[in-house]
């Protein structure tokens, strides 16, 4: 694999193979050491146009635990805000012998225009791209899916026949778009639930049904429902009066999460508004991954980096 | 010791056994090669919701000198600064596995709440919370004064005997209420001098003396004299017209230097405002230890970050 | 060498033996594990009062492929910008045990005075001072020229007879002042061509000629044709109604380019206004040399630290 770019050009096999190799890391930081000389001499850029904490030390620890060299770029302040364009940027990067690109940009498709390019050689990572797609988090849900329904005995399989509920801005999503994909390629039945007003007008196409009754949608008793975050200016844009409105139609509220099943999982891709899209007490359950989806994230980022920057690459140029 | 939250707390032993191991990694300093593999594997997170540079860079070199990974994480332009609560922050810190957090933030408590959440299973060191403490700070001016007064010949001891007169804005100052606990309990009598609105209500309970006369102070001739940093906005809430006149009042200036013993130490946290609290001359002398602060700084940082993080915390998990 | 700090009082042979370095770091950037152990335990801080990324990440890699702990100063938001002193900042880098700093600074001469100061023992590269050199920018631009004039020989040579014509904004270039030093002591002849009001008053003293016409100097047939970067303002203030007037009269257009000798370089020390001092196809043509710049300058940095830290430094100490 050359880049990672989106989730709905990879192959069930690239994906079970990016998810077995995230086992192994997922072993590794469990040593005293968690650490692996991979990819020692590499270099690793975080190029951020937006800011994202979060997702940066994420993909940080993941490059620094396989002993590449990590540069951060924040694109605000540089010679990037002043109007330098993409294809200057990249070439820079080239140029000071990146090996990998992890970028996160506001515009749909940065990254791949980065990959295909001819710019720059080095392995891209999208870390999200505008509404598009964000496929290191649909990994790390795929991987923590696979890891509740199949404790110590995961490696190897799909999802098939699991049943996932999203739910809430689908829209502006690119974890629902990235999750879409992935999860249905790997053998689950994916279900949305959201405000007529964020629902993109395309889903003809995508492999997932749509409701607008999150009650009913709850009560099919799905294996995982996944909630996202939902920000301030949107839910006044789906005609919200307020949170607590917003709260009782869409949010996994206190009562909602009762009538789940006691087996179902309940996920977040984070950061997390407590009280709106889900409660402190569905949050906090034995029942959320919330906290397992960010140390998947590491493993998984590491593994993809592994698959993108290893050894196999070099042979390949 | 699992954390490093307030020097109130610390134990004589626990404190002189801190000041040891910084002692062996001054020497360590002193080497061609200056770095221990120590922690390598670990990952350190220094967490600042304040700028502070100085800080930041002196706990990043200790840590990067015995080899643990650094991740900088400045919750300025983060999801921290959106309002995620720190809750969701040290999970997600837990989550992406760091071993220790170094702590700098506005308000008072918010390292002591962060290591008994039980949100984090990481080592804890408060680098500065409102206006409680800066435990790593009075470790540095011990470790100074230990130093001076004993060269070559400091391991072990305490500071039995030792006059220290701390100067400036008391009531504000972290640095004066870990240095006040530390010194205190490390056997040394420390007497506090401040504008009478710049003093706590409470201090009948610390172990110091207090008075309201600099060059009474001066002329008693204490082994130590520690001025703090005045601000601004603070001088002029003591009612100071100006600068000139704060100076005239509580600053070290020349002629107060010149009447102490040749022989007693002068220090300052830094950054200084010369001409203001100390004047140049006290500042660059012989008796001003404010480099060695900074220089020592680092060696007790990596004491505290060996302590907290090497292979005795594995085993007492 | 203890200093980088301009290439005027840099000597033949210390200008080539920095080239020859860069040189082997050059042959390290083509190998799988693109890193030396040179400089292990060594700490480099990038102490940047201005922003500039491109630079900042390229003194960044060339020090972590040498092994070198890297620690990023930006002044904005530290106790420098609220008026700590430069004295006081080195003194503190000096403490936490800096090896080396990178500078870029506002003022000329600011990483000289860091020099002589005795404030801090470490060795000194300037990155960039006001309006005075960039003395590792002319090194990487003499490198780009040797290695494209006499590829795979050029150890060990200068750039005797060869001919440099530099364009745009002389007097507020520090790439313009470095080249004109550099360039010259190697052997090179190099002349000027720049509006009459961005002329410095000072230049007869310079080893370089001077005229104002871009065509004729074209037409001269110049082995090097390098253009600056032009600022909006600095336009304005040369009587420029717009960016396309400027263009036309001190711009490396289409029609100037095809001028050329197609062995002529064309150079740019980037960031590039594409369409204002230089055309795209002038910019990306096989005669460019912007990217190979942006790469040398990795190598050249490398060697630059190298001269500056390595073990020979221990000795001279």
């Amino acid at each position: 694999m050359r880049h990672l770019l989106s989730t709905k050009d990879l192959s069930r096999e690239a994906a079970i193979e990016i998810l077995d190799i995230a086992e192994d890391m997922a072993d590794v930081q469990q040593r005293e050491v968690k650490k692996l000389p991979t990819l020692r001499g590499k270099t690793v850029v975080n190029l951020f146009f937006e800011d994202s904490t979060r997702t940066r030390i994420s993909f940080e620890a993941a490059a620094k635990r396989l002993s590449a060299d990590v540069i951060n770029f924040s694109a605000k302040g540089s010679s990037v805000s002043k109007g330098e364009s993409l294809k200057d940027t990249a070439q820079t990067l080239a140029a000071i012998g990146a090996d990998g690109v992890v970028i996160r940009h506001g515009a749909s498709g940065a990254p791949a225009v980065l990959a295909a390019s001819g710019w720059i050689d080095a392995g891209i990572i999208n870390a999200g791209d505008g509404t598009h797609e964000h496929p290191t988090q649909a990994l790390l849900d795929a991987f923590t899916i696979r890891r509740r329904l199949h404790p110590g005995a995961s490696r190897g399989r799909g999802l098939d026949g699991v049943t996932v509920t999203i739910v809430g801005d689908i829209l502006h999503s690119r974890v629902a778009r990235s999750n879409v994909w992935l999860l249905s390629t790997l053998g689950a039945s994916v279900h949305l639930v959201a405000p007529p007003t964020l629902v993109p007008v395309h889903t003809t196409a995508w492999p997932a049904t749509i409701g607008y009754d999150l009650d009913a949608a709850i009560d099919a008793a799905p294996d995982v429902v996944m909630m996202l975050r939902i920000q301030a200016e949107r839910m006044n844009a789906a005609f919200f009066p307020n949170s607590r409105e917003y709260s009782r139609t869409w949010g996994l509220d206190d009562d909602r999460f009762r009538r789940l099943a006691p087996s179902s999982i309940v996920m977040h891709p984070g950061p997390m508004n407590r009280g709106l899209e889900i409660s402190s007490a569905a949050a906090d359950s034995a029942q959320s991954t919330v906290l397992e989806q960010v140390a998947n994230g590491v493993s998984v980022r590491m593994a993809a980096l592994y698959v993108l920057l290893s050894g196999e690459r070099e042979v390949a140029r």
